[in-house]
């Protein structure tokens, strides 16, 4: 089951490809590797320090007006192209961090702005409408083109929203409505259940929770915090319910060479989750759902086999509670594939898959059985934005035109590659490189080197994110090549000799 | 305080606004009223059923791939200008509901489209950033332009969300934030705060609450329903926690004929407030701050007195908690002032106001001690689109230079006049006229004949949409004129007299 259909498309072979070459060989799945923006720069080029001058006088402006501590440095966004980034002086930065994972096809890329300028598209932009009362004329087409084309096999209801923290809250909303809509037995809510709810109380208000698991992170609205366990910075001070919470596996890498050692811990977190659905059913706060990430991003990057998402859905199936995957950050092709859960061969799809980040417009695809029957129980007043589907209908026929998938898949198993060869050059210092496509990461000895790393490698001109405590993230566009490959590891290299004693 | 300094901007006579002249006569504050979109319909135009069959085989379309028990007709939003939507079945519809209130200058405004096609603008819409990390070189001016510029006096720092709910959630942490920065007495927080957070346990997620009133909505995620108490539907089976919530006060009208009656309500509600904070206090649930609207607009358009806003701001202060408007749906000129706050004379500034909506972009203005110390506190992905604010832009420089306040002001008394008049005559069907600037209600002798009311007005041309039990609500442009108010009359009148025995 799900397969992507469009994954087997040839490539067209370009000149720009021989430098990605050199290193690691063609694997046997991919004919040829293209660059598909011939805009962008060759290389990056640094002019400043970075942040430079401009950054931090536009940097003191800003922090009159907010807390900016989190702004690394200002962009010319009119001047930066496909994987590479321009900044407010002149820096021209490769770009494999991609404002947290949420680029699909990189910068200013011509799709997206013929489609801006696109007469037809004009009302789009300016008028949002009231989606779920006054939808336009062409929102069924714009859903099958942009989202259901693309929708998990078996998954054929979707709801915009305007982020990722929308879409967990309504997905796990839809998980309560269906969860007391079976302890109704088919029965309408009570008059008590009408007048209670509206005071936060049982029985309209009930005590229920959602599963989730440590590490994890799915949004900073409280519902979705209230799953979110990566980093105080996201939680502390805030009153979040204390709902059940189950280790997630910390495997050992490259996952074949560990794969007892993993089942075992796979099976530990797996008991976990039974025990903690059993305890909280016993504290009369019966779980309604499982919420997981396919890939924990923030948390660390850390990965889970098939057998764990497998197992998952048949707890989940055992105690009738929806199981929901988090592709906020893993979907819209990064892994290989359009959405991660598809790498785990799962009998049946997952209940519900929530998204944003690089497919522009927040929402979730959901079951049959998930769809609420009354009006206005999910529900706000946008309910997203639908010009962004007008980008991301774009956005996925460029994947599927030029078979951005299987680019993914190859670059990324060079990328991985270039990674092992990373680490066995340095094994005091890099370890545990992993990844599925180009969604890959690298551990650095401790945290403090892994900053300096950052740090070094922004002033050669590339961005790269950190995550869980001593990781260093990959989270480029779906049309990073070869080439921009070898031009990271060629800094990363040297990079890592300056700081070596 | 709190004047909005270019409401005294003088209007260009026009020669539309005949028809809007002969009713009410011509305000003191006002010399004429313009009709500002020149390329809008003259008046509604009505040839199929609404929701016609066009809109009926688009829904059932739509019905296979979401729930759409709240959609009323699809709309061809490139065929709709002004004050005017146009239908998917050629039906061209006087808009006073305009989006749940979230269309400022009309539908495809000019200003809105120069502003799309500029050149400069381009990379913008395509190219959404990590806004608190890699802002784009015009960040600071374009919330300087959009929002600073009309920023309620003495709140000089503004986030940008992506909707209202995401606002009201962010304005929250930034409370909680502050008053456990109080009680740690400037130390940092302890190693136990900082783990016990991530299982959202105390005493680093400390049981705390915000107070709300009954009837209240503030939006549709887990934070925002806590706060929320207006429809069943928006709370029935969530697990949302049980946070104070007083009664707002419900007053008789017009206000001015009721004020014995209506003080000693308000001192009613008032003593609720203090009384729930004590309570929560005892329960060891202290609250952190209280939350307000204006004037609660989906609880039934109930208004409150200065005096009312005045107190509670008094109370906010003895209990050192801040008092946070929510002026998403009040926001934005729709009083005839900019804020509706401004009309209270408050002593101070509310400590927090957000908005979303007519403003385009989500938000929140607060005071400097409730700023964040640290970073990535109140922070997402996205937070906000700064293409949102290039409309914004447009439409704040737009209010200033056609003086739109002074225009909603006279617009708004002629319609709450027609209004009174309308009551007069139909003594036994409608009562409690009632609102500030455009922003007015009816209400109708029971829900039935109310939502009979409105289908039969939308049948004509005239879309409005119910609040509350039994009420009618106008959210029109800040473009409405006299003009439009005649029609809106004239319909109302001959659709109430054919309902008459």
């Amino acid at each position: 089951m799900a397969v992507t259909f469009w994954s087997t498309t040839s490539c067209v072979f370009k000149s720009t490809i021989t430098r990605g070459l050199r290193r690691y060989g063609t694997p046997a799945t991919v004919k040829a590797v293209l660059k598909s923006d011939p805009l962008e720069p060759d290389e990056p080029s640094v002019q400043t320090e970075i942040p430079g001058p401009r950054s931090r006088e536009l940097l003191k402006e800003l922090d009159t007006i907010q807390n900016t501590k989190a702004v690394h440095f200002f962009v010319d966004y009119e001047r930066s192209q496909g994987n590479y980034l321009t900044d407010v002086d002149g820096n021209v930065i490769l770009d494999l961090y991609t404002q947290i994972a949420s680029v699909p096809i990189g910068y200013n890329h011509p799709r997206l702005l013929d489609a801006l300028m696109k007469k037809e598209n004009r009302a789009t932009f300016v008028n949002r409408p009231a989606l779920g009362v006054y939808p336009p004329s062409d929102l069924s087409s714009r859903l099958k083109n942009a989202l259901l084309s693309v929708a998990p096999p078996g998954l054929n209801q979707v709801m915009t929203m305007a982020c990722g923290a929308c879409s967990v809250e309504h997905s796990q909303k839809a998980m309560f409505i269906a969860y007391q809509r079976r302890q109704r037995g088919g029965k309408p809510p009570s008059i008590k259940e009408l007048q209670s709810c509206l005071e936060g109380k049982p029985p309209g208000s009930p005590n229920l929770s959602v599963l989730s698991f440590k590490n994890g992170l799915h949004g900073r609205t409280m519902g979705a915090l209230a799953v979110t366990h990566a980093k105080w910075a996201l939680k502390l001070d805030f009153p979040v319910p204390d709902w059940p919470c189950a280790s997630f596996p910390t495997l050992q890498y490259p996952l074949d060479q560990f794969v007892r050692e993993n089942r075992a811990e796979e099976d530990r977190c797996l008991n976990e989750v039974k025990e903690r659905i059993h305890a909280w059913e016993k504290r009369n706060c019966p779980v309604a759902g499982i919420i997981v990430e396919p890939i924990q991003s923030e948390g660390g990057d850390n990965h889970a086999t098939p057998y764990f998402f497998q197992c998952l859905q048949d707890i989940a199936k055992e105690c009738e509670i929806p199981l929901m995957i988090d592709e906020v950050q893993t979907g819209c092709g990064a892994t290989g594939k359009f959405w991660a859960h598809e790498h785990w061969d799962l009998e049946n799809a997952p209940d519900i898959v929530c998204f944003s980040k690089k497919m522009l417009t927040g929402g979730f695809y959901y079951k049959d059985h998930l769809r609420p029957e009354q009006g206005y129980r999910i529900f706000n007043t946008w309910l997203g934005d639908p010009s962004k589907l007008i980008f991301l209908e774009e956005v996925v026929n460029l994947i599927k035109e030029e078979g951005l998938l299987v680019q993914v898949q190859d670059t990324g198993s060079y990328l991985i590659n270039g990674l092992y060869d990373m680490q066995n050059k340095y094994p005091g210092l890099l370890s545990r490189a992993r990844g599925i496509g180009t969604f890959c990461s690298i551990d650095v000895k401790d945290a403090d080197t892994r900053d300096k790393i950052l740090h070094k490698l922004i002033q050669r001109g590339i961005n790269l994110g950190p995550c869980g405590s001593v990781s260093i993230r990959f989270r480029p566009t779906l049309l990073l090549s070869r080439n921009h490959v070898d031009i990271f590891i060629d800094t990363f290299d040297s990079v890592i000799a300056e700081l070596q004693p």
